[in-house]
């Protein structure tokens, strides 16, 4: 890996992260606004602070040359970017750090790779860009394993063919969001799939956990996106036939999304890609009542209007990142088109807004900058530096955490009183203190919403690890009670297992084992993740 | 069953069918443009014509009253609706009849019915409204078992619950598309979900086959229409959460789709409804070649306008549908909206159908009755008539059978002229005369069309089965061979095991292997289809 390299202790590059203005901006905010207040800051680990056990295994020498047990590279693979992972980062806490982290160039090498964990017992961690928010490329797989071994697709980055006829590219697994779309860019083509963790995740790791992107509605996500896919497993290669559709059956690779590695790795796919857009507009509209904008966006969504953007977000949501004094919540819709003016939807997308109480804050007309703009300009800013927020925050003991689910129109606004609620209460319980809940939605369907949820606290007296476990559970509870998903789009991990596992059908479950144990006799892929024991 | 009586020998009720005036007309086109010459027609099998065998069983006395051993029962429920099916039956080949024909009113009473086929060792064919064209349930499972149930689902016929707000309806899996959509028209909604079938199939078959509807893109394939969904299987029942989106793990529902009755009996689903469309227009299009079509469906498929229909028909299918004289290609585009007028959409499209060398037939600019009118009323007349044409042929010594397929539009002329090849030589080799083979899309994604073939013969001497069987393999063969889906919505059912087997990823096979082992350890299920053995 020549030039910049990657923080172990956080999101990005080292060097990156939020200026100073920037840090007290948010620091102030917290204080100011919502009384949650920081205590004094620590510095951020570094590789010398942190004990590394020895190595249990050593690879093979047939496999030495695409492994490493170099300690940043062991502390490096040892997290992903979820809550707990940073707060167990800042205590230095990495006695589960992978033995090994091995750089497979081919699928021959995974599968040796395969072998040899098969054969000495150990685990093995598929890992693409390390930004699992729910435990997922957590290394901490109990002590059954003589040995952990985390598996880095980052080898496996390239496009290898497009065809700008049917509008697809064969991709490899490993590719990050910008390798791969600079590697499209020539074709005037885009995959378009814009999650937020873009720059540090993959293709596969999409593909893994049922990603979702950035649009509100249509092909957003990765499900949607996928023609065929191949996921090399410890006993041999499933390959799919690239198809535009088909009903032969039920559909292997929506059998292998959302897999999260405990059946296979998925080493390339082939994708549907979209011409790049030509014609774009935004508005913002504000709204008095977070219902009223609700509902708003249920009206565009039930239009079959099929918008880029319908998100709403929510006052606390606004005021916390700094974007407005909190007094109204903010509706953006946009739409844009590799091929014609967009002017017709907008038109119709606005009356529905208009409709259901909204007022004008930015307008679309003969207005390109409009994403730029008022509280929609201010809030995306925001948006694009929320992941650099955490390492300000864990060390000076402030929990800051998001979690996302969906339900259906009808049973919204009572789903969304009971999760606040339970969340509210749970942080004021466990800290002391009050903190802040709030809600946006993230992706919006004719028959209901994806609300995505933050929630922010100083931490209470003692482990703040485990307050954030109380408040995550109660949060967890809330929304399995109440009828909605353990997750619309961060996926399941090890943070999830245990409500997940409430959530599915137990004979699917067992569906699931079966399937493991066929691809994965010896137990040995990213134990502990969805398919458990 | 009150009132109508079904024919056991076609499609429809008895009484209806083409009229003297229509048979004529079908038949001279047959013979007049294509020389296909019919022979004496045979009557329609009269139910005293047919030899069942005695039932091998009976049901114990807690099930006897919801089940049957009628001959007509048993003769009903021995096919479908298939091309072999229709040959069988003008042969009166019943020897497969089922032994016993089940109507369950309740869950309960399905597990009852697994229970007993269970303990006897009998096969169960689960039976919607009986319209597979591949024979999803012909009764012919083999000797190995000690009888066959039938299981017709269509006291399983009510809508349970209408939610307006999220659009979403609660509907039992044997309501056929005319029951279910009388009782959720107070609403003003619709499920939009109408395949040929339409009239004869039910929500349960419709998922069980990943059936696909009328319309050309978007929601119109019932897997993007399915919130959740309740299986019951011989070891308990597999019931998923209602919720808009998910990415909670490998989808369930989309596991139990495709899954054609070989892992359990869909008894009800949360589906997604549509508001009734408002707005129409239709326009058609002619093009001197069909590869100019195609390319104006790939132009309209990728600009991102979602049409209600944008399908093409050939110059052989309008022909023998006696819609025109055969001499260009017909493209038929037309949007829909419950909410907004569909102007901007149609303009774009017609242009995008300009630009690629189309000719306006049928003009849609203040011509709503433009789906009646031209090529495209006189297509669509046909069409409605189709599955009656049948009963008119088969016992003239006529084969006149449907496939489809898809595939990438970078290989879709090669693919065309190799299906068609494949299937016109056939023809020729197997009966020593020239057939017809004819092509349409049926639906159209961005990555590529879903090809829907036609072909007619006079059957040779000897048996037409064998026949039909030969030029069915030949197609096949050729379908697998140029990267196609052997089934794009007709299904695997018994008559594309053969294929399917080869078009899936042997591991994945295994996987439904297991999942088979887990839900039906019997083994009793609709044997021989999607997991054979």
């Amino acid at each position: 890996m020549a030039g910049r390299r990657l923080k172990f202790w956080g999101w990005g590059y080292e060097g990156e992260g939020l200026s100073a203005d920037e840090q007290n901006a948010v620091l102030r905010t917290f204080a100011d606004d919502f009384g949650i207040t920081p205590r004094d800051g620590g510095a951020m680990p570094a590789l010398e602070d942190i004990e590394l056990r020895a190595p249990r295994r050593a690879p093979p020498d047939s496999l030495a040359a695409i492994c490493t047990s170099e300690p940043y590279e062991r502390a490096l693979h040892a997290f992903g970017q979820s809550q707990p992972d940073s707060l167990r980062i800042h205590a230095r806490d990495f006695a589960h750090a992978p033995d090994v982290v091995a750089y497979p160039n081919n699928t021959g090498e995974i599968a040796a790779i395969y072998d040899w964990a098969g054969e000495i017992g150990a685990a093995i961690v598929p890992y693409g860009g390390g930004s699992s928010v729910v435990g997922g490329v957590t290394s901490d797989v109990g002590d059954v394993y003589a040995g952990t071994v985390t598996i880095d697709l980052s080898r496996f980055n390239k496009v290898l063919e497009i065809d700008d006829v049917s509008r697809s590219a064969r991709i490899e697994g490993g590719a990050r969001g910008p390798e791969l779309e600079a590697q499209l860019k020539p074709s005037g083509l885009t995959l378009r799939h814009f999650p937020q963790s873009f720059e540090h995740s993959t293709l596969g790791g999409w593909i893994a956990t049922r990603s979702g992107g950035h649009f509100a509605t249509l092909y957003t996500h990765i499900d949607d996106l996928v023609e065929s896919l191949t996921m090399v497993t410890p006993v041999g290669t499933v390959q799919s036939r690239r198809l535009p559709g088909s009903g032969a059956g039920p559909s292997p690779d929506r059998f292998v999304m959302g897999s999260e590695g405990a059946l296979g790795i998925i080493t390339e796919a082939w994708v549907r890609l979209q011409g790049r857009p030509m014609h774009k507009a935004t508005m913002g509209l504000r709204f008095a009542d977070f219902f009223d904008a609700a509902r708003a966006v249920r009206a565009v969504a039930q239009a079959g209007l099929y918008p880029a953007n319908v998100r709403i977000v929510d006052g606390v949501e606004l005021k916390i990142n700094g974007a407005t004094d909190g007094s109204f919540s903010l509706m953006v819709v946009s739409f844009e088109s590799s091929d014609h003016p967009v002017d017709a939807w907008m038109a119709r997308a606005e009356q529905c807004c208009l409709d259901h109480g909204g007022t004008v804050d930015v307008d679309w007309r003969d207005n390109p900058k409009a994403n730029l703009q008022g509280a929609v300009g201010a809030w995306r800013t925001a948006f694009i530096r929320m992941p650099y927020n955490r390492e300000v925050l864990t060390p000076r003991g402030i929990i800051s955490d998001t979690f996302e689910t969906a339900i259906t129109w009808e049973r919204f606004e009572e789903f969304y009183h009971a999760i606040k609620s339970a969340t509210a209460t749970a942080i004021r319980e466990v800290t002391g203190r009050e903190g802040a809940v709030s809600c946006r939605f993230s992706h919006a369907y004719p028959d209901g919403p994806a609300p995505y949820f933050a929630f922010h606290s100083a931490g209470g007296e003692g482990a703040i690890l485990e307050q954030w476990q109380a408040i995550k559970a109660a949060a967890s509870d809330a929304i399995i009670a109440n009828g909605g998903t353990i997750t619309h789009h961060h996926a399941i991990g090890r943070d999830h297992q245990k409500w997940y596992e409430q959530q599915r059908p137990p004979l699917f479950g067992d569906v699931l084992a079966a399937a493991k144990r066929r691809l994965d006799p010896r137990g040995i892929l990213n134990p502990g993740v969805v398919i458990a024991g």
